[in-house]
């Protein structure tokens, strides 16, 4: 296959666009303010298609060279039908077939899914997943969300919407309601009494060694580590990828999460299970979609040799 | 495929064989009492392939008329290596290559597997979960575990140890610990003043109306239901099959099982899940056996075909 493929991560507060070469090196790149575009939906679907022809534009490609188009969105997708059911954090945004206008306005063929799936897909085809049969990859931000590898395979659930671990319900309430971003730091700036504190600096007053601070971390990685040891019953994966935001902290929230899952797992899933960080950082989204492209053409190979 | 294959459902108390004929259906059956075996490890393996062998001749059989002989063992098993790791409730079982000691004995092909791997496995192929292609089936009984169906193929987990649903953390225990029979009885004992009061008592005052059997039922159903919501998010399955001998107290469990279940999952998956009792009831395990033969051997086909 020696065609390009774009790959774009749409987030609340920016797109990045992608090109990725037929090597699968990511050679050229842009970005657009998503915020600019709120309340706007189809005004925010034609930047996206006039800069991803940019894109093509900028490395002299023609159409004919690109094999596709795929796109991460923060909420739930029917990949399938290439449709957005809903985006909570993107007003307006609610049963829109994005494939479909998106194919018309570029002539290119068009996939989308969930952001939280394509993070997953790039940790488990080029991160920290690779060669893995069965893994969970944890997203901890605004959102707490997951991704399911399992027998070799992307699993989505039979809605499309598995992999929502920041909604099981823990405690009182949700995971997400304990570690989600806003919640920790809410949490932080009461225990530091600082309104606006970052969780940068929580993990600067950790490295420095305040009690408080390392404690704060150690909590929060023990609420993930119980409901991860759920899972591990569940799935026995071979693998925990943790990424997002939140886990630039992992080396704080590390300790805390392997010791629960250990105490609270049965032995054997809960010995073999390894715990690691995500790789790709912030191009995971792009990847996630140049992935989503390829194996769409993989699979309908596959499907028409039948 | 015209050949016989022999089911074996290894449990505490009772071991049950069933002959299936080529069209599926059971056509005879034998039992062995578990008890008189326990602690002689030996003798349990040799009357079981002495059974096995007067279940073959008591339809005047021969041997090259048997497709091989699956067994399910309530314990932790690798059935790749036809190895029993290990049996809680029956002594003595540590790292036994069962597979190899019975087909040195039979002369037959043997596979060996969990007992609720194979309930779920029957219950896909030819009970409550026919042509789904994403299920749980839970067994609540003095354990608490659960099969899982994936991307309609069987997943066992990376270390083959995938669905211990009883030991998920819930609260301060694990979810085993409030649902496991023994726990509900002591439980019933307590709220009824009878010792060793049975379920099947505190059925039978729910169905005459009595306002504390029905709460009972219902704490239980919800605590079920607690940790099934967070199922539903995670793997957002079609179905969840319930089965074992606390399921014949499904129609005073189901309700509160999916109350919690539409409260605490997320919108899409909490709506289109079903819960819905096993079917096969004590046969499962000599039909999930059976499967587990027939599906080797397919397996084996279709990788001699590649």
């Amino acid at each position: 296959m020696n065609k390009y493929i774009i790959g774009i991560d749409v987030g609340g507060t920016n797109v990045k666009l992608g090109l990725v070469n037929p090597k699968g090196k990511l050679i050229a790149r842009s970005r657009l303010n998503t915020k600019s575009y709120m309340h706007r939906k189809s005004k925010l679907i034609d930047a996206i298609a006039k800069e991803a022809v940019e894109l093509i534009n900028s490395k002299s490609l023609k159409k004919s060279q690109i094999l596709g188009v795929g796109l991460g969105l923060p909420g739930f997708i029917d990949p399938q039908k290439g449709l957005v059911r809903f985006l909570p954090n993107i007003p307006g945004w609610r049963r829109v077939p994005l494939s479909s206008i998106l194919r018309r306005k570029l002539n290119l063929p068009v996939f989308i899914d969930n952001d939280v799936n394509l993070v997953t897909l790039a940790e488990w085809k080029k991160g920290a997943g690779v060669g893995c049969k069965n893994l969970i990859c944890l997203t901890l931000g605004t959102g707490v969300g997951s991704g399911i590898v399992i027998g070799n395979r992307f699993y989505r659930g039979e809605d499309y919407v598995a992999g929502e671990i920041g909604h099981i319900p823990y405690l009182d309430k949700t995971l997400e309601r304990y570690v989600g971003n806003a919640v920790l730091q809410a949490k932080a700036a009461k225990i530091f009494r600082k309104k606006n504190i970052r969780l940068e600096e929580v993990f600067a007053l950790a490295s420095n060694g305040n009690a408080r601070a390392i404690e704060f971390w150690q909590q929060a990685g023990a609420h993930i580590g119980f409901v991860l040891a759920g899972i591990v019953n569940l799935l026995n994966p071979k693998l925990i990828i943790v990424g997002g935001g939140v886990s630039n902290n992992f080396r704080y929230l590390a300790p805390a999460i392997k010791k629960t899952i250990r105490q609270k797992s049965i032995k054997v899933a809960g010995a073999s299970v390894r715990i690691v960080r995500a790789k790709l950082g912030d191009d995971a989204g792009i990847f996630g979609a140049y992935f989503l492209v390829k194996d769409a053409f993989i699979d309908r190979k596959s499907y028409l040799k039948k």
